[in-house]
């Protein structure tokens, strides 16, 4: 037989949690916060984490003992539940002298031909028994879905509790590791997947809500539509990410004809077009794996192997910071017009020159929007092609969606007046639309350029720039 | 839309490799090793490398320059490898700078509050470009392959090659995640498995060789026969390890009715024991990542739950190193004798008292342990007795077979006169095997004694010991 | 290689239909009925049909052939469609003369060691080319669904156009051969199933309406129901027949309880009995093919194995035809009450002796059923008794539910008051239900009985007879 | 629920088996036959067989009961199988009294518009109670296993027992209808498949016995392979027939290229021309159901698909009748010689004018084939090219892989000399073996010619035969 050495890392000090460290480690717990446990229950709970990790069992038994854990955990109520997740972040450390050992003897070897095996030494100090914790938990059937779980219960706690950060960091480790793309299957959702499949669609879709099994039935069963899915050998039957795709004749100007369920499909074989119209994240608990992006590739891939004549790419996407950001820098953008758009404006508003303020209240007006020509639309759409093509924060459009297309590699391509009439709609961006081409010969061009701090924008979208 | 945070880690260093630095790291390397590739052809691989994992390319397109590189190297010599190997070892480590400014904060912050944030920091800086370039190899469908074979081909030059160590050491640790036994799949393997599969088998069966695919079937297709093997879903239909069982009516004393391809089959429902009988790593590239322990508890699980009857989990395994570690101790061993015993040795051997060297000779000589009341075999029983029971190295068994087994909680339970008589078997141990038995109820137990550096043994073995 | 004798049968008349045969027959078909089709068009198709199964083609070319007439049914309007099906049944009999000269030889042999001989050649005479035309319109994916569904269509025009009965015939044995219970898959039908196929279970099901996802989803997705249904693979995703359970604890008097998607479930483990609650045919065109049998035993075959604490195993059902049958009938039950029931209903509606016509006005008049302790209940419950069980017609009993489980071996169980408070139930039945008992012991016996006219009840259902 | 009217036939004359009727066919099959089995056992066996299709137990019920009966018929010997045979042959006819009624009343409907009526009612008197017995026979899963197997066995005592005929027939005409190749599937075979399903290849292969593991794996695993089989839902695992396929660059000339474990495989997209080169029927039991042309079909169809520069398919066939039919008809043959051929061999034979007799000593003389340029050589070419094109029996090719492959509308395209030097090809044809090309766009064209007498040749072939 051929032989293994043992399972890397096998860390000292994992092998027998000391009675004395586990009180002296509780008692730090207790003075520093509020427990919801008493402490006879967090030495129990503790107890019970140290247990899963007992160097002297072996893996399944770990795994059993933190499938008990995990009952008594979803049995727990939530502030319950904060005593386990500080109990997993603060007592699970790396061992501080290991550490300081190897920190010590990387100092050392820095510019030396040790400098190689001590950054390993380092790192491997730096493994935690909380990671293997968290393995263990992993090694149940449910085990995935209760550590995606528990870190979505822990994330809105983040801020209010800084004892949490080590838990998350750490789980956020191992989930970027273990959601690694390489393990990720992309798969077509259609009306013959399972409808308990289709319901969790109904319930995550983020973008266009989904009314009713007939709007669901509308967006997966037309010959012209197709949905796609990321999935998890670990978490079957369960969408990481997914995407709505219409196929269609030229790119969408508005959500409306693309959500009709009495629509008359269009023959496949003619469309030239795919708008991605809605793309979901369902997993909070996943938040910072990022599988956006190979998404959109490889359904791209996949349509263009199905469908040669498939040229264009594009979404239709919502604009949701546009109102928020405009409310807060209109009063920048102003003066930015120019005299002959400035004295239109101001005449309709009776003011010369206009004022953010007036612009504003003079845009919220009921019915303002509603002639095509008005010169309040054209300012509006200035400003949106502004906030998608100029503002940035710390190197990245400040707008979330724009962040995710352009860091894609897309680009801005048209603007859509009266694309989404529903509240959500208006709410975000007064009704305006937005389409982000994937033009996927230029796609590591433009994401070359945002790292350079330019936004990839059609001509189109150029032209509306205030000159400044 | 959600949106999603960027991808953890996504460090700056890897921004933008300049040409300065690649030019220098190169030169560092042509310095100190003794290259088969041109500096021009270092020179082009190095950049390949780089552009894996260029910052401004999408994971999609990383992993196709990845496969490009891959294909490169496949059509590479041996020698050439070693290069590649070397520059990815050498090229791709944690930013230095960076590095220092996390150890250094860690150094600050140990004992403040500050001392998980800065932990966090610190594993975040050693975070290497090695493991993104891996990372991205593991993208394309054929890239976990790759990387298990790469390292199986690394391996045995680690020892001579010191700057290999730190690739080594990132392929480990990623497949300590990647291969995890949570993502492992259990499987039977019978003769209705694919034929490419049983082909493996053939080649990686490490105790027994399987001489024809009549061997083979034998193996798999009579009704008391069972073999299970681990998968993962990146290497689909290769078996990671797999275990041969023998369903039977007592503990096994030898290998030869085993492996009887004329043997009248047991009624599975009669069996009261099952014997593992070959148990065989298949991946040389995954050495460190163990599989063993989980696969034969699950496969005693799956068993016990399809045959309740089954009562006794027992190994029918070979004595690797006894034989080897007899002649460099025997010396030590002879004045352990009892007078009695040490007496008839020594009549049988002509010469009193018995010297080490002398009972070898003796052990070796054609037909002396023929006769089953031979003096010689009680000695060479005992021998292995205390080589089982109580050689330790490291405060682990000395036998690499034995290591394992106890090392999962077996106890060694009975040694077996001519168990197996095949050549490689005398070469081994004189023909002697051994069967540890698993207790399910004694596992933990048996681990922890083995911590404390004791080994379970059965009566029968303890007996056996010499007084000393 | 192995050869192949010619496929049975290749009956000579086949090889070419002679223009002037086919010129005639038209004729004929022409003479005697009312086509839409025009003359030239019925020549087309019958050239089309008989082109189908020229002998000189191939099967797979018979097969591409016989897709292109389909396209062009399906295309037809229900009109033409009769046209298809006249041409279908009356121009591809067996060749009269084959038949004749077989039928003599079969009359002279009759008694001779020739006879079986005899027997089997005029079997072959009778196999018609309209059989193999059938055969080779479900060659192709979709042509066993033309074939079902066609028969739907022709159904019901069976009445009015004898000429279409040698089609229906011929469909119908075919169909019992293909749909042969052996190949058909028993399959659970549960919220993990295709949408598609769950869209397809509200559509038939015939008992008692599916008004919603929410609705099936509560007949599918808890834990104390099941589906099953029987599946052919030659129609993938289409349920043939599917029947609905309730795992209860104790016989179900009402559906209300069994459709509330409030109502807690009840922990599978823990129940004792499993009610019957709907069962569905699906496809009208597989009239004559009985599945419901087969599929009520395989389902507690399968249930047993999953939940050994079931015991009882039993319908809920409606009773169709009561209402009807006892507006009919009632002159003829109204004798058999005896004298104080007779007065006490007297007495209820004011006409002593009471009339059947006075009784069921009773009956109909609003509110009169209010009271559990009326008189009409316990009459009406009388005349259910005595429908269920002793209403014969062709020695098999009236009501088609009742003809359909007394016929598996079941027994009249129960019947219940308010079980359905549907208006369907109160038109059917005025809202009685009835158990039917499958003691799985007794099938074989009480379809025994039912041979000889007796039908099994259990003896309160007996108790109910009226004395005669 | 809606309803299904009795399956079809429920032949009254099913329903009870009167003891009377079982004594008196029992005595006729005593009387006219040798049984092994005992009076007492016949008697027996023929009770069980008639409680199996009791016409007032369920399908499944029967199912079960027939089971029992063919565990008991596979516990039997051959001689005793025999008996069984007879039994189910004789004892289940359909009943002749209902039969001669709907036979006179189809006599006196002939011509009337009730015949077709008639037509109906006189095929389901024939519907024989041996019919539902062997239907209930395959209720079970491996009941199809049971009566291929069944009928295997029963086929080589068909000539001896006139007796079983009627058994053979019933089983014939069913497998025709579940066999249909509607209900096949074509699946490829390759070396990913089961190590059972590769078995089974080896021990079936018909036409070039594969001689080791090594031997299938070179057929199945090489790119420039294929290997396609027809699969029955009902007999998984189990290929109905099989064909291999190799992928080549021009029409191949003998096998031992493509035998040749050691050859360089071609690139799959540089192959114009596919070879089929060998097909083997596999289930005895099935005779008379065909495949092959259909099997042929799609899988010309399948390649295509997948590797669109094919553009040639051909076989590469034995002759294997070629050598006892010249044996038989070289009188008859030479005459036809021209004088020129005539002289010439005549020469060689020392004969002049040649003789038949000479002729085939000179052909069996050792060494006298080995000339390429030899005058035997060519005579034997014309005589096997009047042996394909124009030896005719019944209609029909007299070589049974002729009328194969000409029934199917390929036409005989080339001889090859040294074809197979096996020493099966020198038995069977001097190592003569012919390519058969399917060119898809004339199958039809030669199927018509062949039913008018005339067999498909290349002008090769036509240049060869004999001026008569």
């Amino acid at each position: 037989m051929a032989l293994t050495l043992p399972r890397w890392p096998a860390a000292k000090s994992l092998a027998k949690p000391s009675e004395r460290s586990t009180h002296e480690r509780l008692q730090a717990t207790l003075r520093k916060s509020d427990e919801v446990l008493s402490p006879r229950m967090l030495r129990k709970v503790l107890t019970a984490l140290e247990a899963v990790i007992d160097a002297r069992v072996s893996e399944v038994e770990g795994g059993r003992r933190a499938h008990a854990v995990a009952l008594d955990y979803l049995a727990a109520d939530p502030g319950e539940r904060r005593d386990y997740w500080a109990l997993m972040s603060e007592h699970f450390a790396a061992d501080a002298e290991t550490l300081k050992a190897a920190r010590d003897q990387h100092q050392a070897a820095v510019g030396t031909p040790e400098e190689g095996q001590a950054e390993m030494r380092l790192r491997r100090a730096l493994v935690s028994p909380r990671m293997r914790l968290l393995q263990r938990f992993a090694v149940e059937p449910e085990g995935m879905r209760f550590l995606v779980d528990l870190r979505a219960d822990l994330l809105p706690h983040l801020k209010a509790d800084q004892r949490l950060l080590a838990l998350d960091a750490e789980l956020e480790h191992l989930f970027s590791t273990w959601f690694d793309v390489a393990f990720l299957e992309l798969r077509r959702i259609d009306w013959d997947s399972p409808a308990s499949l289709i319901e969790k669609l109904i319930r995550y879709e983020a973008v266009h809500d989904i009314k009713s099994w007939d709007d669901v039935k509308n967006r997966l069963d037309h010959i012209d539509r197709r949905c796609y899915g990321f999935f998890h050998p670990r978490l079957p039957n369960e969408p990481l990410i997914f995407v709505e795709v219409a196929l269609v004749d030229r790119i969408s100007d508005g959500i409306t004809p693309l959500l009709d369920e009495t629509a008359t499909p269009l023959q496949p074989a003619k469309a030239t077009t795919a708008i991605f119209y809605s793309i979901s994240n369902t997993q909070a608990g996943l938040r910072g794996v990022s599988f956006g992006d190979s998404l959109i590739k490889r359904v791209v891939e996949t349509l263009q192997a199905e469908l040669p004549r498939l040229k264009v790419f594009a979404t239709l996407s919502p604009i949701p910071g546009f109102r928020g950001w405009l409310v807060k820098n209109a009063a920048t953008l102003v003066p930015l017009l120019d005299e002959k758009r400035a004295n239109e404006l101001g005449r309709l508003i009776g003011s010369l020159p206009p004022t953010a303020e007036r612009l504003l209240a003079a845009v919220e007006a009921p019915g303002s929007l509603a002639d095509p020509k008005s010169p309040l639309r054209h300012w509006l759409t200035q400003c949106a092609a502004e906030y998608l093509g100029r503002a940035m924060t710390d190197g990245k459009p400040v707008d979330p969606v724009a962040r995710f297309h352009l860091g894609n590699g897309a680009r801005v391509e048209r603007l859509n007046w009266g694309g989404d009439p529903s509240s959500k709609g208006q709410k975000q961006s007064w009704g305006l639309m937005v389409n982000y081409l994937y033009d996927l010969k230029r796609l590591d061009k433009h994401r070359a350029w945002l790292a350079n701090g330019r936004v990839a924008v059609s001509g189109d979208i150029e032209g509306l720039y205030f000159k400044s």
